[in-house]
């Protein structure tokens, strides 16, 4: 049986539901697809659950002792926290790591706005630890192309936002040498490899299997029923023969667990292709201001922090929309505590407070009702002005020329 | 309404029933799709008829008038004898014409085969007789791409193929100068214009479009389903800046009326995206050996003349296999004359016979019974004999240097 295939036995019907059928949702069962992010729970999406539906695996103690003995170092605080919490295939990369196989990273983003918000730096982050303990090659692919097909935005605004976001991925300091930055209108139209990868992929998968996948139907545009195909072939070296030297590597791709039916589409595909199927790390998602019944969206201000914010900015959408555990009077929560597993500034600090110790405090003087919900806020507001700042200082360095260079094709660096 | 529309108001669903419907096909009524061309009737498909399901225009009196008067030359025998047949916004070429406005010619070519037939030269015989009586530029797609999701050919003979069929196309003599004929893998791979192109038609196009256009249905390929959007893109020069310099000019389509679907949908699209819509000049069927029931196919050897064949095959097939017109007997025959509308090889001779009066002569004495078929026959396979050996002779002179140059996009030249 497919992965696809399991993940539709295994009542994943939802997923495929797609992005008009918000209103006819089952208020039991989450919403998990690459358009649509949604929970009828305040503690958000039951990721257990999720994996069983997605059939993938859960990231358990075996594997992330395997890997801290084979990086000799810990694990990043995202899988220590469990906030990347799904695998497939892992162990199938390390194996081939510790047989000195090289692998490659994919990951990507659909440049829909200008600002990108702290959602959007979790897989970058995490992609960059990767890139950095297993010294590896990363390919970052930009679907200007998807967010014009979606979108209400041209062509040339797409093209316009792949450049800007690349500026804010290149400031999560990624290595020059090691990492190629690409937007598909110009990759495609620059790699006859890329488009006959493109091709083969689509030659395999039909409009009932996207449609099963994605919830596509009759009036979906053609453009958008071919592109699961574009998102896919970045999962094969044989697409880069000029970055890779024409090498047939496997790939790791570290992603939020709604892109994963792209990549079960891609790993059903790529045994009839003689190519190896792509393994892959999955995130939860970054809650909204709101709560976590939903991720972060940058079409909602007011649910995001952007990384232009202000520090005046940041604090006040902290104090005004961060959606509370605490009580709702002093007493109360002096004597029942706040409920650290709906309060978003709590679960915000699991993302960017890196010491554990700390955040282990906070957690149980939150809990007890000693921390008070200003408290706890005031100290996200400290965290996030800190990371929002450094990283628009990082960013005022990454000047044209630099995004030249990371999005010029040419051969990355290998250690092998 | 839509061109589309207006096609399936009139009656055209068959052509919308697309490959896989040829038996369920309505006995009184043609099959002309892009992947199938049938009648039921021994003259062939009804072309009037045609016009009317499909909502063109007939080549009528005025307009090959008109043709001549700009030309200043009788138009080609094609368009005398009715071979092409058909048109869509002709006089708005010829306007924009006489008013200085450029255009330009775009055709193609699937390259399913190694070996083309006579039925593959027409439209390029005409597509150079249009470049040289107006002195435009042609590009010429190879859909590479599309035969190898059509077929059971990978992407690398495709591509072959493409190259190889180039040569018998530049063999037709077109203006170095002035054709840029590109492999689809290889243009796509390299035009970042192009591509963008593709994906405004995409995003226009939706599933129930192409499936009532196209007749695919849910179990088709999704690159099949976003094929058509590929075929579309030559029509705009927007797709070519570097071609056409920069220059948005109109695009006027020589083709076989089989093709037309893709192009209802380009004009379709056309407004939508703020592009002119293609003209279009379309032809009849050149007929299979066996009869005008079906068009000539390469898939089946014995219907064809390949360009490849020596003089004695084509005598061999013609004496064989050319479905004749002429009576059962030598007396019958004598008493109640040949049959030039279901004669195979007299339909051969409207082709390739250019000599008005012999042609005439031949059809008043195979008529009236004065001619029989042998020597009808034979004159024919004389004709061919000729035609092909110049065809050989010609292409023997492509070298791949030759098609390289032909195939590099570059600037083509304008007269104004």
């Amino acid at each position: 049986m497919s992965e696809t295939e399991v993940a539709r036995d295994l009542g994943a019907a939802k997923i495929g539901d797609g992005p008009t059928t918000d209103s006819k949702e089952d208020q039991q069962e989450d919403v998990v697809d690459p358009w649509n992010v949604h929970s009828s729970s305040d503690t958000g999406i039951d990721y257990d659950k999720l994996i069983v539906r997605f059939g993938s695996s859960k990231i358990d103690r075996e594997l992330i002792d395997r890997m801290e003995a084979i990086i000799k170092q810990p694990v990043h605080h995202f899988i220590r926290r469990g906030l990347f919490f799904s695998h497939r295939d892992m162990h199938t990369i390390l194996t081939a790591y510790e047989n000195k196989t090289p692998f490659y990273l994919y990951t990507g983003r659909g440049p829909s706005s200008e600002a990108m918000h702290l959602g959007h730096l979790i897989p970058f982050i995490f992609t960059k630890w990767l890139q950095d303990v297993f010294d590896v090659p990363l390919v970052i692919q930009m679907t200007d192309d998807e967010k014009f097909l979606w979108k209400d935005l041209s062509v040339d605004e797409t093209h316009r936002l792949a450049y800007e976001n690349a500026k804010d991925i290149i400031a999560c300091g990624f290595d020059e040498d090691k990492t190629f930055i690409f937007s598909d209108y110009d990759y495609i139209g620059s790699s006859t490899d890329f488009y006959k990868t493109m091709c083969r992929i689509q030659k395999c998968v039909t409009f009932n299997q996207v449609k099963g996948i994605f919830g596509f139907d009759e009036s979906t545009s053609i453009g958008k029923i071919a592109f699961p195909a574009i998102q896919a072939a970045p999962s094969f070296s044989c697409a880069f023969p000029q970055i890779f030297g024409g090498r047939q590597i496997p790939c790791l791709i570290p992603c939020a667990i709604d892109q994963d039916p792209y990549f079960r589409m891609t790993r059903d595909v790529a045994p009839r292709l003689g190519l190896s199927k792509p393994a892959l790390l999955h995130s939860k998602f970054f809650p909204a201001l709101q709560g976590a019944r939903s991720k972060m969206s940058a079409s909602d201000p007011n649910s995001s922090v952007f990384l232009t914010d202000t520090p005046k900015q940041i604090k006040t959408k902290i104090n005004k929309y961060a959606f509370s555990g605490g009580r709702d009077t002093l007493e109360e929560h002096r004597q029942l505590g706040g409920n650290c597993d709906v309060d978003v500034s709590f679960q915000y600090l699991t993302f960017f407070l890196e010491d554990d110790e700390k955040l282990e405090k906070i957690r149980q003087d939150y809990s007890s009702g000693e921390l008070l919900t200003g408290h706890l806020k005031q100290e996200l507001i400290g965290v996030l002005q800190k990371i929002v700042a450094e990283h628009q200082a990082r960013r005022s360095q990454v000047t044209e020329e630099v995004v030249k260079r990371f999005m010029k094709p040419r051969k990355l660096k290998y250690n092998y």
